[in-house]
């Protein structure tokens, strides 16, 4: 364990680290369907039961109205090779770029959802309906349920669990995208037994 | 890019990763000032001004009725060195256990807060009042306005800049700790020029 420290001051801001980074789907109806990706890294999760994300978006960017109208919105997590392509949808405005065509993605079906896309080469992605909106100044946090989640098939291991690590997912630490690193253990790795911790590939010589 | 591919759905589930896992630092001022951790995961930035970050804390939690009588609680960042520590506090209640005393740890004080503690060993911590509660289900969501955010000072440059890259921070996937891996990209840099780029120390040869 290292020492307890001295500590310096920096003014209130939002230091969480690492938080995720996404890429939300949403579609605007108004005119046609036309879907929409938007980057945001003011998400988490809120709820276990019901299963609930939420996001936050500025008053002003063009997704806040199309999910407020809508009442629906995708998650679609990051991997590595998506870093790029969820950076440049931060950058750019669905108002002026139709990011799906831009960027050479995919606009999928979202089971559950009526309009709104999820996105094809995402690892796997939440679809979410609207519960509750709730404005806290810069932004509105916005509270989903999630009504299914898709995984690509690819992701499966033969038993039917899922390899997260084969996501190579990307996490956000105050301005820059980061690589996941290797397992350091697991939810109750600290009070498990020498025998549960060699079954869950923790064991002695293994042990971080 | 990889292929868009056909996905398997698995059912409404809070499938969102990497996510933050921190020790939320609260104080039962009932009977004397009894410092507190608990372990969240179900937390994430929610607004930038005024910067607010929020937690999920279940009804039944120690910890859930301590934070809505102080109206105080911080938000420490996990290192490495601290996982272990995050695990226990995880599996352990409060009311059966002193964490602080158990683990080692330190109690220090949380600038802007009366009695809520911060963590002497976490890389940083942001303390927070409490300014809201959303009733979701399972979970009560605390939105927390951070009224000031401490860094131990080891973590500062020479220049006044921070290097959250040696903070080692932990995150959260399905169940498991991971590391923080090296940086991919900082926000906007696919459409920065070759120039900024090579500042940054993302230039050719160095991209990923």
């Amino acid at each position: 364990m290292q020492d307890q420290q001295p500590f310096r001051t920096i003014g209130p801001t939002t230091y969480l680290s690492p938080i995720p980074c996404v890429l939300v789907g949403c579609a605007d109806a108004s005119n046609g369907i036309r879907p929409n990706l938007i980057t945001v890294a003011w998400t988490g999760v809120v709820c276990t039961r019901p299963p609930m994300l939420s996001i936050s978006l500025r008053k002003e960017r063009y997704s806040h109205d199309i999910i407020r109208q809508t009442g629906e919105f995708t998650v679609n997590l990051v991997s590595r090779q998506l870093c790029r392509a969820m950076d440049f949808c931060g950058v750019k405005s669905g108002r002026e770029v139709d990011k799906f065509a831009a960027l050479g993605l995919t606009a999928v079906e979202a089971p559950g959802l009526s309009c709104t896309p999820g996105l094809g080469e995402a690892p796997a992605f939440a679809s979410c309906k609207l519960r509750q909106v709730v404005e806290l100044g810069s932004h509105d946090l916005f509270l989903g349920e999630v009504v299914q989640v898709s995984v690509a098939n690819r992701y499966f291991r033969p038993d039917g669990s899922i390899d997260e690590g084969a996501m190579q997912l990307v996490s956000y630490i105050h301005g820059q995208y980061h690589q996941t690193g290797p397992a350091l253990g697991f939810f109750g790795y600290s009070v498990a037994s020498p025998k549960v911790l060699e079954r869950r590939g923790f064991g002695k010589g293994k042990r971080r």
